[in-house]
């Protein structure tokens, strides 16, 4: 585990774009398989990737959304967050985006070995500990694969999916996301994690014991995993 | 997770050998860091790697026991197992040879780190799902790193650890082991099973869920693991 | 450049063995291109390989033949020389069989490179410092590709490919050949050396000027190449 | 080798400034040993580094220097080019900066070795088609390491140097550089090419023969070299 410390958040987002550029210049030599996140925490990076790469060819570089919720009479909530932050942005061509729903997960797994691997994975941490779709008490076996989950399997998954869905009257039954074992058979994982609000989560992902109930601390079983953090994030670490 | 289908201990054996010997070329070019297990599934591998290596320099190849029994008015049992099977007939310079024992096992993590890191870790199966001295009912979470252990902490692991020291009256107080962590850290994992009284615990490891009840279900998370195995123990899984 | 001295032609065998058992294995995970050589020089090499994986499976391990003279009346020249020595011994697929001829040598430099590029090309040293097809005034530029020869370009290219051939009579107008940015592109080179008789050209290849008069002596701008020599051919080196 | 073309001198200083921050942050995982250019032509991408990485820490990164022009009455040439463009905005501890001069180049390409090998190098293409300090006549082996050359070897050599020197009363008699072998032992090469005035030397190093009148036609004989160039200077190329 390798833990990266910055002062503040534009420092953090600058570090995680350059890991991630450093991963779109392999795309000019070979294909690279990139799952990246949506949501707040990525905004500056990909702004700083966005900057450096807009306009240059970014070719085979493929993006594959590690969750997806089919909201309902609206886009995917994923792919359209992705496409606002990234896709567009960084003009991103079609080909190259690859699509997770409910019509492929059960044979998705399969498919990310086909095209060769995930070469990086770049997660956000849920303040709950969550990491893709990955929440605590709807899973107690970090063997899962791919999989659909009922999004009232529990009141708190409930309230994340409605949230995330613009109110639960869209938010479908079911969600999917990669599991726990999709994330670790990646080549290389990085964690984004800033804000004091972030601290405590951290702690216990970091330095707690590795469970379902915490299920990023999971993660820190990767061979091969960068956690980039700001200093609020990480004020109460031991190290 | 990358399974070796292979007909008979023997091919199973020149298969292991051959991945070995791939590594102790690599010494020919830089630093490699190995950790090979003891007992009796890798006898016929460590022949096969002495005849082919017997002679020629072995660089820069450093093997670190990855557990640790101080037998009392004997010698540690997995140094000594080591030395007969594979240090003595493949000539290993004693310089090469890091000790992993009691009064070091606080400290061995930070150790490897600073070494560089694992290569490679090759192991067998335990009858009960145990790898290294991960024996299962002696702990509950994976982010355990190197640690002492009770030998009488359960009535299991006093059988299994007498066992191994030739006899109650010779099993030490603790005995010292690599956790899940540090083996989850290395780049590369190398797992033997042969024979049909592995066939179900094998089964329970790949295809159960990853629980410390199954110690060795954990390393199917590695995103570089190889399992290495014969057709008796494969006979009941289902890929 | 990699320097492994070793006592004989069987210790050299051995430790080359190891090294191609090493990219062997690798086929267990993922697709592998080997260019390697026929001739004498790496019979008991290819002795070991075999005793090693007899009846293993090999998968995903694609070999190219470096050179090839369409003997008259005959067998390729290469190709059967590499059937008797390796693939029938070992068991190798046809389909991982990739055939090098005059029909197809023009575009075959974009065929490695689409089909990943060569991972190892393992190769022996000529008496006159040819490495491949690549021989003493038969070419001035190191930029050159694979290409067709004209046999009776020089007096002691023809009494090489003669030589190959079982005769004049039965040596074709040209043979094909990778020339040396075909090797050099190449992720790891390995060449092969043993006996006095070598001693001297080994010397001029490796502490020479390099230049098209000593071919061979370009492979060492390589910046991952391995040179296994005996103690019989290293005896003239400075180092 | 890698040929990526991009629209002008921004968009090449961009890909080029990815490039870099790829290996920067390596950093933050292992020791990287990097060499990269002085002079004009890498002016944007300095900059774009150094926005994307100021502030941020960038440890076990270490610079090589692979020339130097000991100008009398001032600062060493190189040094103090990547002082300024790069060793002070980007705040490099002065523990990362590994010197190269008159007296130590005769260890160097031994030092180089012993320190871990150089991970890339960061090039510029001269008019006179020269890499490093490695000039059109003043050399005609490839194989030639770390050497002090007379700058008075010939007339062109000597206006090169006085330029660099700023004025040929400050030109001191020798100057040193890596030869063409240090370079082509690095793991990855990167060569930054711009504008029309390039476009025929560019040309030539590309698509002419090899050969020791244009210095950097060696380099493609890289297994692993990238060349980053713009339309202008591209625009001659066949491919």
């Amino acid at each position: 585990m390798n833990l990266v410390k910055t002062k503040d958040y534009d420092e953090m987002s600058r570090v995680a774009a350059a890991y991630l550029l450093g991963y779109l210049t392999e795309g000019y030599e070979r294909r690279v398989n990139l799952a990246i996140t949506g949501g707040n925490t990525p905004l500056k990076t990909y702004e700083y990737v966005r900057d450096m790469m807009k306009g240059a060819p970014l070719p085979n570089v493929h993006y594959y959304n590690f969750d997806e919720i089919l909201v309902k009479g609206s886009e995917p909530a994923t792919l359209s967050s992705l496409r606002e932050l990234y896709f567009e942005p960084c003009e991103i061509p079609e080909n190259c985006i690859e699509v997770f729903h409910e019509g492929n997960y059960k044979e998705y797994d399969k498919k990310i070995a086909e095209d060769g691997g995930l070469d990086l994975v770049l997660m956000g941490l849920g303040s709950d500990g969550h990491f893709c779709g990955n929440v605590p008490e709807t899973f107690d076996d970090f063997g899962l694969g791919c999989r659909s989950i009922d999004c009232r399997m529990t009141e708190h998954l409930k309230e994340l999916i409605a949230g995330a869905s613009g109110g639960e009257e869209r938010m479908p039954d079911t969600f999917v996301t990669f599991g726990p074992a999709t994330v670790m058979r990646a080549r290389k994982l990085i964690l984004i994690v800033n804000g004091e609000k972030k601290a405590d989560i951290l702690k216990k992902a970091l330095e707690g014991p590795i469970t379902p109930m915490v299920p990023s601390s999971v993660l820190r079983l990767h061979p091969d995993i960068t956690i980039i953090v700001d200093e609020e994030a990480a004020q109460t670490l031991d190290f």
